[in-house]
C-alpha cells in the first residue's frame, strides 16, 4: 500500500503482475491525494495496456481525471486496449472535441478503430473536427468491410520510387517515422503508384547512400488486395512469414500496409471466435461482458438447443410402447446418443480447426471424409463391442448387448460423416462452420442414437422381453 | 497441364491457389523430364511453405530429387514448413551428413527444431558433424524446456554495447545479417552482457553515425525470462505489441532474442490445441495425421467418455421403477440432461478462452463464479419456465411440468458453477483447463440432470401417475 510508486512501476515491469491489487491501490491513492508528479512518473513506466487495465477498476471520476493526464496520442492507446464495451462506455463520457483531439493525434487505423465506437449521433461531428487529410483516410478506412484487409491496414507508410536512391529511400523513413511508430519496411512503387517491391530497413542500412533503390529492393512480398477477408490475410501472414505487407487497390495501386503485430490480434481474435462459437456463445462474449446482454444472448443460442432438444426427444416418444416393456432401454439409451456426440465432437473439432487454419478447403472434402469416416468405423466398431461386453457383464442379457453394439457403431459411423460434412457445407454455404455445426451435429447424433438404438430394439422386443 | 512453368508460378505467386492441382502436375512434369534448369526457375518463385506443401504430393523418388534442387539453407526451410510427422518420415530417409549439410545452414532455432526431429540415434551424430558454435548453441536450445521461451529463442542477434556509437551498431547489423534474416533491432548490452536497452532500426537509420548509443536508445522492452513459458510469451507480446524482445537468463544476461512471427505460431498452436482438446482430440492431430495413431488417441478418449456414460446411466438405472409408471420421463430426460451440457460448454468456451488470453487467473474465481452463477440462474430460470411450458403444452400435465421446470433450473445452475470451478481449478493443478473440462463438467450435468429430474419425478410420483 506504501510502496514508493518508482518502486512500484519496476516491479510492474519486471513482473508482470497485471491483477496485483496494490498497483491499483497506488494509483488511486495517488489521485485522491492529488499527487500529479507522482502520477505522471508512474504512469510514464507503464504499459497502455496495463494503464488501460488499471483504469477499468476506477470510478468514473478517477477515470476522466487519469485520462486527463495523459497525452492525446497516448489517450487514444489507451482507449484501444480497453474491452470494446468499456471504450464506447468510456467514449459516451467525452466531448466530441475532446474526441477529435485524441483522434487527430493516432496512426489513421487506431483513428478508425476509436470513430467506429462512437455512439452515432457524434461520428460525423468528430470527423468534421478532423485536419482534412486525416478525415479523409479515416472516411476512407470506415469505408471498407469490416473484415477485410482495408478495415485493417494503416495508410501511413514509407515508400519511394524505383529509381531513388537510398538516401531518398532514408528521407522516406524520415517522413514516415514522424506519423507512425512501427516503420520496417520501405516499399518501392512506381510513378502510378503500384507496388513494385520493397526494401527490409536491415538491408537499407548496410547499402550506400547514392545505391539506386531497383537494384537492392526485394520482391518476394505479396500484395494483399484490399477486399481480402482478414482470416485470409492472416493465414498469409503465418504460412509466409511476413512482418509488414503492402495493401493494393484493384489497380495495384498501393493503398496501405498491414503489420504482423495487427495479425497477431486477428489470430487471437479468430480463435476466440470459433472456441466460443462452439461453445454455444456470441464470438464477443469477455468475463467483463455486461451480464444481461450476454444472458440474452446465450438464452437465444438455449432456445435453439431446446427446440431440437425437443426434437431428439420426439424420436424417444415414437418409442415408449418399447420402454415400457423394456425399461432398461431408457437407462442405456444416453450411452448411445452421448458417445455419437463424443465422436462427432472429435471429428468437428479437427475439420474447423483446420478449415481455419486455411488446410482444408470445400475441395478437400472427399479425402477428409474417407479418413474420418474410416476412422469412425473403426472406433465405432472398438467402442460398440466394448459397450456390448459390458453391458452383457452387468445384465447378462447377449440380445441387448448385440442391439446396444449395432446401434453405437452406425451412430458413431453417421456421426463421425456428419461432423465432418456439416461444417464444410456450411463453410460452402458462408456460414462460420463453428457457429452452427455443433447444434446441427449433436442433434443428428441425438436423433440417429435413440432411432437406432429403440429401432433396433423394437425389431428384437420378442427376444428383448424373455 | 502443359502451362509454361513460370507463368504457373506466377499464377501461385499472385492468386495463393495452393490447392492447384496443376502446381503439383506441373513439378511432377519437371521432374519426370529432368528439365532442371525450368524446375529450378519456378522453385525460385515458390514460397518455402508452397514448396513443402508441394512435396507433400511427391512420391519418394521425387521428393528426394526435388529437395536435392534447393540449396542445403532453404531444403532446412522447407523441411520447416512440413507437418511434424511429415517431417520426421523424411529426415528418416537422408543420412546424418546431409541432415548436418542442412542444419548448419540454420538460424540456431531451426537448427534445434530439426535436430529436435531426428530419429534419437542419429541426433548426437549430427550434432558431433557441426561446427563448434552450432554446436553450443544447438544443445543450448535444446537443453531447455519444451513449451519454454528458450525453446523458441534464436541466438542470432544484433548486439552492441551502451558507449558504442550509431555506426559500431550498424556494423553490428552487418554482422548479424550474415546469419540471420530478420534483423529489426539492436539490443544494447553492458560489458557482462546484461541487457540494456534497444535501438528499432527506424530510429537508428536516422541517427547520425557518430552519436552514442546510449542516447538514442529505448528502455521500454520487457526481457523475458528464459524458462518463461511460451504461453505467457505470447501475452506479452498480443498485449504490449511486441516486434523482438529480448531472453536473458536468470542474471539477466541476454541470451537470445524472440521474434514476433514466432509468436504468431506459438498462438495458432496454442488456439489449436485448445479447440482440440475440447473436442477430446489430442492436441497435435490434423488431416494428415496417420489414420491409425489417432484412433488409438481418440479411442483412449472415448473410452474415458463411455466409463462416465455408464456412470450417469446407472444414476437412470436407480429410478427405472419409476420410470416403468411414467415412462414420459424417458423421453423427456435427455432434454434436461442436455441443456444442462450445452449451458456448462457456454461457461467453459468463455471461462477457458479467459485463462488462455491470460484475462483469468485462479484469483479471479470469486467474481467469474458469481458472473456464470447469476448467468446460470437466470438462463436456467427462462428456459425451465419455457421447456416447462412446451411440456405442459404437450401433455396437458401440470405436475410434470412443473418436475421438468424445477430440474432444469437446478441443473443449469449447477452447470454454471461446474464449469467455472472445475476449468479454474484444474488451471490451479497445472492441468490444461481445456483437455479434462468437457469429460468432467459433461458427466456432471449428466449425473445432476438424471438425478434432479428421476429424483424430483419420484417424490412427485403419487400426482405423475393419476
Amino acid at each position: 500500500m506504501d510502496k514508493d510508486p518508482k518502486e512500484l512501476a519496476r516491479e510492474e515491469e519486471y513482473s508482470f503482475r497485471r491483477d496485483d491489487p496494490a498497483a491499483g491501490d497506488q494509483i488511486e491513492t495517488l489521485l485522491d491525494q492529488h499527487r500529479d508528479i507522482e502520477l505522471d512518473e508512474l504512469l510514464v513506466e507503464l504499459y497502455d495496456a496495463d494503464v488501460a487495465y488499471l483504469l477499468q477498476h476506477l470510478d468514473q471520476e478517477q477515470r476522466e481525471r487519469l485520462l486527463l493526464r495523459l497525452s492525446p496520442e497516448r489517450r487514444g492507446l489507451v482507449l484501444l486496449e480497453l474491452d470494446d464495451e468499456e471504450r464506447k462506455d468510456l467514449l459516451e463520457t467525452l466531448t466530441p472535441r475532446q474526441v477529435a483531439e485524441i483522434v487527430q493525434e493516432q496512426e489513421s487505423d487506431v483513428a478508425a478503430d476509436i470513430i467506429e465506437d462512437l455512439p452515432e449521433e457524434t461520428t460525423t461531428e468528430v470527423i468534421s473536427m478532423l485536419p482534412q487529410e486525416d478525415r479523409r483516410d479515416v472516411a476512407e478506412l470506415l469505408s471498407y468491410p469490416e473484415n477485410s484487409a482495408g478495415a485493417l491496414m494503416t495508410k501511413q507508410f514509407a515508400s519511394v520510387l524505383e529509381t531513388s536512391t537510398v538516401k531518398q529511400a532514408i528521407q522516406s523513413i524520415r517522413r514516415a517515422t514522424m506519423q507512425s511508430d512501427d516503420i520496417y519496411t520501405v516499399y518501392v512503387v512506381d510513378a502510378g503508384g503500384h507496388y513494385k517491391g520493397h526494401l527490409a530497413l536491415d538491408k537499407l542500412i548496410l547499402a550506400s547512400s547514392r545505391t539506386r533503390v531497383k537494384k537492392i529492393m526485394e520482391t518476394e512480398l505479396l500484395p494483399i488486395p484490399v477486399n481480402m477477408d482478414r482470416e485470409e490475410v492472416a493465414q498469409m501472414f503465418t504460412r509466409y512469414n511476413f512482418i509488414s505487407v503492402p495493401v493494393v487497390d484493384a489497380q495495384d495501386v498501393m493503398v496501405g500496409r498491414i503489420t504482423v503485430d495487427d495479425i497477431l490480434e486477428v489470430v487471437e481474435e479468430e480463435a476466440s471466435e470459433d472456441i466460443l462459437r462452439m461453445g454455444g456463445v456470441s464470438a464477443d462474449e469477455t468475463l467483463t461482458s455486461p451480464i444481461f446482454q450476454s444472458s440474452v444472448k446465450r438464452n437465444i443460442w438455449l432456445f435453439v438447443n431446446l427446440l431440437t432438444a425437443f426434437l431428439a426427444s420426439s424420436v424417444v416418444s415414437l418409442f415408449e410402447a418399447t420402454i415400457e416393456k423394456v425399461v432398461i432401454l431408457a437407462t442405456l439409451m444416453p450411452i448411445v446418443a452421448g458417445m455419437g456426440g463424443n465422436a462427432a465432437s472429435q471429428t468437428m473439432a479437427v475439420i474447423i480447426r483446420n478449415i481455419a487454419l486455411g488446410d482444408l478447403s470445400p475441395s478437400g472434402l472427399p479425402r477428409a471424409l474417407v479418413r474420418e469416416a474410416t476412422m469412425g468405423a473403426m472406433n465405432g466398431i472398438l467402442q460398440g463391442l466394448i459397450t456390448g461386453l459390458g453391458v452383457f457383464l452387468f445384465t447378462g442379457k447377449i440380445v441387448l448387448a448385440c442391439v446396444i453394439s449395432a446401434a453405437m457403431i452406425i451412430n458413431m459411423m453417421i456421426a463421425a460423416t456428419a461432423g465432418t460434412a456439416i461444417p464444410l457445407v456450411l463453410k460452402k454455404l458462408n456460414v462460420d462452420p463453428a457457429i452452427a455445426s455443433s447444434i446441427f451435429v449433436t442433434t443428428f447424433t441425438d436423433v440417429c442414437g435413440f432411432m437406432s438404438f429403440l429401432g433396433l430394439a423394437r425389431l428384437m422386443l420378442p427376444y428383448l422381453v424373455s
